[in-house]
């Protein structure tokens, strides 16, 4: 059996050491154009931010890891075309340039993400960088050791984490968002209130312009200097790091015959395979089903990039492994800020066809008395017809992140709000008040839905 | 309409409140033998701790407050017989002793529960302590504040805080468990884990004594001095407090012909009421419904009190409201240790003819290469006929409380192991590994359920 895996960060090496495992006899060639595998991308941030010095400590498996395991690592390696019909692949070396056909029984791609390059005028400039890869990291690392200011486009997951980064490192840093919150996967009400708690712990350190779209960047041969928006600001800055969002790498699978859905990412169905037989596909390159909806949803991240890839492994070695999907559970924290969300939004349980009601509440994330308590604010969407609950977002200095993944296994058991009421929650004045937040939510939000005939 | 409650720290307080808000015009005669109503006792560890100066951060409501909205407090007065023929109580006035009737429509009994007194020899000696109620808190806290060495006596859930609270005021601490470990309602190989990790963090400050029997304490009229053992160990001590558990006050509810469950503490339906018409019971006195098996269970702990005592009410007053029950969710802390559970340990589904098959895992909490990463053991439970989810418990430096509390919503849907691994929890490297303690544990667990037949 020869498996060939195209990708290797997440899904991919996740991937060729699980399929090695299950057929220790099996052929096993990963391809890559990126000079690293197996690798924690969400950890860069954290690494720019001076929690770690040696970058190697992102590093899951080395290349010389799975060589030992007889799993055949092909850097700088990039796969270039997918021929279905006699099941090869055409892979091109990027230092010779050199290339050539690999044949596959069984082919697993997992080509990840890229970074969205807004068209924006002069966006080649020395020191504008996108963070996707080990390298970016290093050259973003290095250019914030000798820099004073930083601007950063984009206020999303990424342009949080860096915001974070940067005024640890010192910096005085600038992030410009085109839209009128940041965070936009949130509610609106829930966007405004972490624009508000940021700019509440922003002590002048960091400035962030929303509703302002970057139009130009102005510099020369040594890099950019200034930053000029539509609305006509214009301010200097060492470096920009972009972050205006990332892209699913489908291009070789698209131009193979493979179908895409309708997020744009490859579709696959719950065993990972692609509509092309003996395909299978895994990671940020694919879509996600959201299990509250049965609807199609993009979640490129490492945990979700994980499990898939463990799933298109077992198949691919001839077991049987699903994988449901998704609720779309995710958390960043910026500062003293944790931001977390599961399920639905309101807003998209409304564009999906649900009548969503929500509460919202700011409460304590432990007992008042306790020296360490801070706010969270929780709210809480459930569909008004059924009663269901459809998701939760929770932000705040205190533990937000705990309610949200609380509320995880009642999404996934697809709970009405009345059920989830019944939820036993530990409670010790160090850890939450005497009625959690979560439940000081459901209890309200109950008397929100439609009440029950008879 | 006349509402009589007996009893009034949480779950009294809880449905004097509840009351007054649905029926305006109701009597409502609340009566305690204590001096204070309305209280977090689980904060008196906290207050001994020295996390706040002033007591009165631990009263919720004052009597002046319920006086106001017309509910009377009738403070240090003790209820001595329910007479349910004639729909009266006999109560006694504790600083006058004389007795009188009350007459009640409804009657909701929130008596609470006690500490256990051991068997031990000069138990009566001055400066020997339990801490229950508002004046404990206060003795125990002048005593600490003057002495050197203090002793505890029980390794459970007020053992630990009492613990962590004398080594924060920098005494030097005994604790001396008769059982052959610490909180022993964890499985064994749990408790083994909680005295090492305990140990581990020692620095000589506190000594753990386990399988030593307290038989003798000795001192004269100016207090306890000395402690002596079973096995014949001596030594010196400023004072000592009993932490041997608690027992439910179910005497006056006994003595009027209301049923006592298999726990000793009252039996109630999901209504909160007990076998007798119109007498309703909460909080610490009740046995609670244990929801993963259907069995009772005694869990006096505020949150399930504040539940009980609002669903009482709301049935008083003639709405209609459901306890279903606990999970059996608890959490604690001592110095830098979580300690958390919910569900049935593998020893109590023993008990209770489940056949339970357990995984633990020890992981980090979150990516390692984080600043602030930490350890948790988790333990995770399932019943090997049918695969169903039956319990967790979670011990470490790391976050334990949100894998538990993850955990909880799952044993409250039924849901087996297998439908718990496609859970969707949050990922980012401060507040996870990406694939969480608990997937991992639950995909080893899979592998040990009886295979599904055909």
């Amino acid at each position: 059996m020869k498996i060939v895996i195209l990708g290797g960060v997440a899904a991919g090496a996740k991937a060729a050491a699980k399929a090695r495992r299950l057929l220790p006899d099996a052929t096993i060639d990963l391809y890559t154009d990126d000079t690293h595998i197996s690798y924690s991308a969400c950890g860069l941030p954290y690494f720019i931010e001076g929690n770690f010095e040696d970058y190697r400590q992102l590093l899951v498996r080395l290349p010389e890891e799975f060589e030992k395991v007889n799993v055949h690592i092909h850097l700088k390696n990039r796969a270039v075309k997918i021929i279905p019909e006699s099941k090869q692949v055409l892979v091109q070396d990027l230092i010779t340039q050199n290339a050539y056909l690999v044949e596959y029984d069984k082919l697993i791609i997992a080509t990840g993400a890229r970074p969205v390059i807004p068209n924006i005028k002069n966006v080649n400039l020395p020191n504008i960088f996108t963070l996707r890869k080990i390298e970016d990291g290093i050259a973003i690392k290095e250019m914030v050791c000798k820099s004073k200011h930083g601007t950063i486009v984009g206020g999303g997951y990424i342009g949080m984490e860096l915001l974070e980064a940067l005024v640890k490192q010192n910096l005085k840093v600038t992030l410009v968002e085109y839209g009128p919150n940041v965070m936009n996967m949130f509610d609106d009400d829930m966007s405004i209130l972490i624009l508000e708690q940021l700019n509440s712990i922003n002590n002048n350190r960091f400035e962030i312009l929303t509703s302002e779209l970057v139009t130009e960047f102005l510099g020369d041969i040594n890099g950019i200097n200034t930053v000029r928006t539509g609305t006509g600001k214009e301010f200097n800055t060492d470096f920009v790091i972009l972050c205006a969002g990332v892209k699913p790498n489908v291009e070789i699978a698209k131009d193979a015959g493979i179908e895409i859905g309708i997020t744009g990412a490859i579709k696959v169905n719950d065993k990972m395979e692609t509509n092309i037989e003996d395909i299978y596909a895994c990671g940020d390159c694919v879509e996600e089903n959201l299990i509250i909806s049965g609807t199609k949803i993009w979640m490129p991240l490492g945990s979700n990039a994980n499990k898939e890839g463990r799933t298109a492994a077992i198949n691919v070695c001839g077991g049987e492994d699903k994988f449901l999907g998704v609720l779309g559970s995710a958390v960043t924290r910026c500062l003293n800020l944790t931001m977390s969300m599961t399920g639905l939004t309101e807003k998209k349980a409304s564009s999906i066809g649900y009548k969503p009601v929500s509460v919202t509440v700011t409460k304590n994330d432990k007992v008042g008395y306790m020296p360490n308590v801070n706010n969270i604010t929780l709210k809480l969407t459930a569909d008004y017809e059924s009663g269901k609950l459809l998701g939760g977002q929770a932000v705040g200095a205190g533990d937000a992140d705990k309610r949200i993944n609380s509320l995880a296994a009642a999404l996934l058991a697809g709970m009405s709000v009345e059920e989830f009421f019944n939820n036993d929650l530990t409670y010790a004045p160090p850890y939450s008040p005497t009625i959690d937040p979560l439940l000081n939510a459901a209890q309200i939000l109950m008397t929100k839905i439609k009440p029950k005939e008879g």
